[in-house]
């Protein structure tokens, strides 16, 4: 079984020196093209523009826009703790900011600010501890998360995903490779940046899996014609009432899922947003207009024409099946009981 | 209020000298493009890379393909009426095949072909006749089909529509401004041709109406956010059964707006194919896989993807609310009554 440059956020996002390096996934699968952060603005911009994607990778990118404020502040003459501060509150906002929807990056920020030890120096030293701590967590949550989705996959099965659903969904395949499951999978392209295409299908088709790749209009004729046995995505946020918020499409899957009596699973690793209680809490983020109305840098469309992003949709519990978290499957409608279930290694070990 | 040059068939597929020029719909809006045939071969392969689309013009551009085989055959030095008609045939068959599910095709040809007088020359001249009123025919139908959809809409309505519907949905606007119906269009782009940015929204643009163009798989989020009150697509075929065979993404959308209460309405023109008498008679034509996994000559995903392309889906009966002809509006029960209602003049004049 091959290998997939997506399995670890650490292969595609590390340091340098005193750079951050971000392999910019819109230009995957064809280059690998750096982009190189100087300081945690430059790893803002990344988040906005998308060169890193999916709730866990951007929040852990975003960790390290905390560490390079704490090595600017650390780098100037004179130091001042109080102003020191101040500026890294001041990063943590504008790295929260870049992307609303996802719940990972504003609890992981707040986190690793909670953490650290305001008097003792160096604090980018603490925060790269932390994120060390954080990266090996998210590793073992995606194992997890991926075995306890293998157990509901059968020998034969024919999965449809939506965007990139992260290093679980890779996982769960290779975990279902070691029990001898033979698995098929059919991609969405996910429109408008095609992360489906450039990331899902391309990561699945390294690990050796027969892969199919369909425009997001043609999954509820798949669905008919018997080619879809389970469907399975993400979630940037679930909020305590089991609703899914995840990319843009999600819902209109779930739809075509339901309506062909197909299970729904969502992959939600280390559960819902203890913060959020219900769908009207979710801020769905609404992207630039013109990442719609063009494509490639060529416009697709009349120049009266305006164009409409937004990059989340939420689907309501009734159409969910199944939760899948790091520490087992929850119905929708349970899925704050994820706390009260127990922390355990992996399911099939 | 603007004009369209998608409203008249005779603006972007016409004759010149001894050629027929397509304008190709695959550069619209941004270039005007000529495609010249100079023999049907020509028409069929100008049909098949879509360079014209939408069931009726590939219907009557198919026509006039019959007509080039026809002046080819006139301009031989010596004549030969048997063999002539032979290979009037064999055009028939080369041009029906191009595109299989859409009935209008061969049902026109196979009429051109019924009704012209073999013992009467030229034949190029009979079957330039014909086109003449089938062209006019298809105008009137279009308009009246219009009038009879534009009853349906209310102002400020909000419609969202798939692909191209064809001069029907232009006319059901035009009709609607006329009567002081203020309409708003959602557009979706409509992988992997893009008909609905290139053709639909700048068509409906250039009308003067407003347009918002969203991808594929945003339909239902919008439908969630009460920006959608009415979904009208067109048909390339409609079974006896009430079955809507129409671009792929139909299906999809029409379970959205079922999930939503929105009603579907379909344009469904010249009423159902008489000789499809359910789902199960309607070849779905697979188109080739390299337009999923290319986009604009650049490929989009990784070289072991597969990729699949059913160009039209079904939807059935149950999730269409009318089928709107030019008669008049028909449950899709009842869509067999078509030809038991009467041939009326606009419904508003």
């Amino acid at each position: 079984m091959g290998e997939s440059l997506l399995l670890k956020i650490g292969q595609t996002v590390f340091l340098r020196d005193d750079s951050l390096v971000i392999f910019d996934r819109r230009r995957f699968p064809h280059q690998v093209e750096e982009v190189i952060c100087l300081d945690y603005e430059a790893v803002a911009r990344a988040i906005e523009v998308m060169a890193v994607q999916g709730a866990g990778d951007i929040a852990i990118t975003a960790g390290y826009g905390l560490w390079l404020a704490a090595r600017e502040i650390e780098k100037k003459n004179s130091f001042n703790p109080g102003e020191g501060y101040t500026l890294m509150e001041q990063a943590r906002q504008r790295l929260v900011a870049t992307r609303p929807t996802g719940f990972h990056i504003a609890a992981m920020l707040k986190n690793i600010m909670d953490r650290t030890d305001w008097n003792q120096y160096p604090w980018s030293t603490q925060i790269l501890t932390q994120l060390d701590i954080i990266i090996d967590k998210q590793d073992t949550r995606s194992r997890l998360t991926g075995d306890w989705a293998e157990t509901l996959l059968k020998d034969g099965d024919n999965v449809l995903t939506h965007c990139f659903p992260g290093a679980g969904l890779l996982y769960m395949f290779i975990r279902a490779r070691q029990n001898g499951k033979r698995i098929k999978v059919v991609c969405t392209e996910t429109r408008p940046y095609l992360q489906g295409a450039r990331l899902t299908a391309w990561a699945v088709s390294e690990l050796g899996l027969p892969v199919t790749l369909i425009t997001d209009n043609m999954a509820a004729y798949c669905m008919g014609q018997g080619m879809v046995d389970k469907l399975i995505t993400a979630a940037d946020r679930i909020a305590l009432d089991g609703t899914v918020a995840n990319k843009v499409g999600t819902f209109q899957l779930a739809l075509a899922a339901s309506y062909h009596s197909i299970p729904f699973y969502v992959l939600g690793y280390g559960g819902p947003d203890k913060n959020t209680s219900s769908a009207q809490e979710i801020p769905i983020e609404f992207r630039n207009p013109e990442e719609v109305v063009n494509f490639n840098g060529v416009k697709i469309t009349g120049a009266k024409v305006q164009g409409f992003y937004p990059a989340f949709d939420l689907t309501p519990p009734s159409l969910v099946t199944a939760i899948v978290t790091d520490r087992g499957i929850l119905i929708p409608y349970e899925v704050g009981e994820y706390w009260s279930k127990p922390i355990a290694g992996s399911v099939k070990e």
